[in-house]
């Protein structure tokens, strides 16, 4: 769309929070293509997936987080949703497609009660993040909490995945987004065994693509290229942060994938930076609001500098 | 399993209908992988496939036929669906967990007055087929006409995607048995606006992998592949059957992917070609049937052969 309106091919999409320096991927042997993908192999991605993640919950893999955010509504009938809010949309979304009633509040405590609570951790897109301590408090006075950490990757001290096996809690994680793979469609909920068989049955067999699942599993396993990746984003953060605020903008919040600004003009800010070739996210919530994600390779931040000094 | 009963690495899986020399691989754009697939890249893959498959119905991918049998319970509330059987399990299957009283017939006629009625033509595992004109009295007549048309491809005279978009009528393809990728997870419905919007939005956005959508728009657009692949296929079926029938086994019926066998004890046949590193499948339904698919090179119908003269 972007592309369209403002020409050029070389587009950098810093409209998402997805790492633009991504795991190599392994070598794919054929069999992940031609077959099926067997139990074995799925096996293999969710101890690799549990080791990452620090969790021994039962846990399933899904086609993305979304197929996930798709199912959870279906889990119960439809009663009273609570949303942690501004948040990512699509909770709202399959909650009230699924015929519950959606409030979206702004704190934490106002989560209480809720049939269902839905919290993103840290958020997207403002970066606000809870503590463990103050989540299993919250989980103990809602019918189910659903702890929504896709951008956790690099903040193993948030994640409750090690808490995740008991009734009323779900976690879930992302693949593609830290691991800089979206179009592989991974992701994952951990939850109590009678969740995460109901989701199971709804997702039905197969529903990850035999080179997600290698890929996935070669990437988790490697927790050296994890370790230097969350090293390399902590020290990268600052220098967007600098770069933003240069051009006056001040830093709302963010995590070690996307910062979240505001700025005088957000849809002025987006075209002066779509000029550029670049491409920023606006929220339907905020005038001034601006979402960056990480540029990767040195060209993109040297282009990105270059925008925000015009 | 067998692997682990019987040994070897080098197993020939015949237990499946997914054809063993896949159509080679696209070389992938990095993008596949990285980025969440755009709606253009998905536009061009629907389009392929509309080609293909020789409809303008609106359509829907997904990953794997498998998705969608795990989604049409949901079109509408349960009530009486019945399945011309024995087919596919996961027909029953998903339509029972969903709530719906499911009648399994053997007679085209007995499907109709059903709320929902499930035809897989054609059928796995027997081959029997059904012309276009049958189905199209039968849509009059039931609620919900679901014809799975997962191995059809060398049967375009059977298909009616072409007679898809009309009200009451949804058509499955598969990607993956024809085109030997069934790793990939691709598949595709094709129904009315209606239909297709609300399974759309069961599926949420971003159901299908980048690589999934590359490799199906480039398999769907050779056509000179599939023509040959056909040609292929219906030379070296009554080779199989030649096999088959110099070990006394009856041919039942199949398709160009696979041909189902009356055999005197379908567990000692399996149990004989296990032996060589062949696996093959049997049916809950019957102690004589045994259903192999097609070998691929030279070298694996080298070793069948030799199997069933043991």
């Amino acid at each position: 769309m972007a592309q369209a309106r403002f020409g050029g091919t070389d587009w950098i999409d810093l409209s998402t929070g997805i790492n633009r320096v991504a795991f190599s991927l392994p070598s794919l042997p054929m069999q992940a293509w031609t077959a099926l993908p067997t139990e074995a192999a799925t096996a293999r991605l969710l101890a690799a997936a549990g080791a990452a993640y620090g969790s021994q919950a039962p846990m399933l893999a899904l086609p993305g987080v979304q197929a996930a955010i798709q199912m959870i509504p279906r889990l119960s009938a439809p009663a009273r949703a609570r949303i942690l809010s501004p948040t990512y949309d699509e909770h709202a979304a399959t909650l009230r497609a699924a015929g519950w009633q959606v409030d979206e509040v702004t704190a934490l405590s106002a989560l209480e009660d809720a049939d269902l609570a839905v919290v993103v951790n840290p958020n997207n897109p403002d970066g606000r993040s809870y503590q463990r301590e103050e989540l299993l408090q919250l989980a103990a006075r809602v019918g189910r909490l659903v702890v929504d950490e896709s951008f956790a990757d690099a903040r193993p001290d948030l994640s409750l995945a090690d808490k995740a096996g008991r009734e009323r809690l779900i976690v879930l994680r992302s693949f593609g987004k830290f691991y800089g793979l979206a179009g592989v469609r991974l992701g994952f909920v951990l939850g109590s065994d009678s969740d995460i068989a109901a989701l199971s049955e709804m997702a039905g067999p197969w529903p990850v693509s035999g080179p997600a699942i290698a890929i996935g599993e070669a990437a988790l396993a490697d927790r050296s290229w994890a370790e230097a990746t969350v090293a390399r984003l902590r020290a990268e953060t600052p220098r967007l942060d600098a770069l933003a605020q240069s051009k006056g903008w001040k830093l709302l919040g963010g995590t070690e994938l996307f910062r979240l600004y505001d700025t005088p003009d957000a849809a002025a800010a987006r075209e002066g930076l779509a000029r550029h070739r670049i491409w920023t996210r606006m929220f339907a919530c905020s005038n001034h609001w601006l979402r960056l994600g990480l540029p990767g390779p040195a060209a993109e931040w040297d282009r990105l500098a270059k925008a925000l000094r015009d």
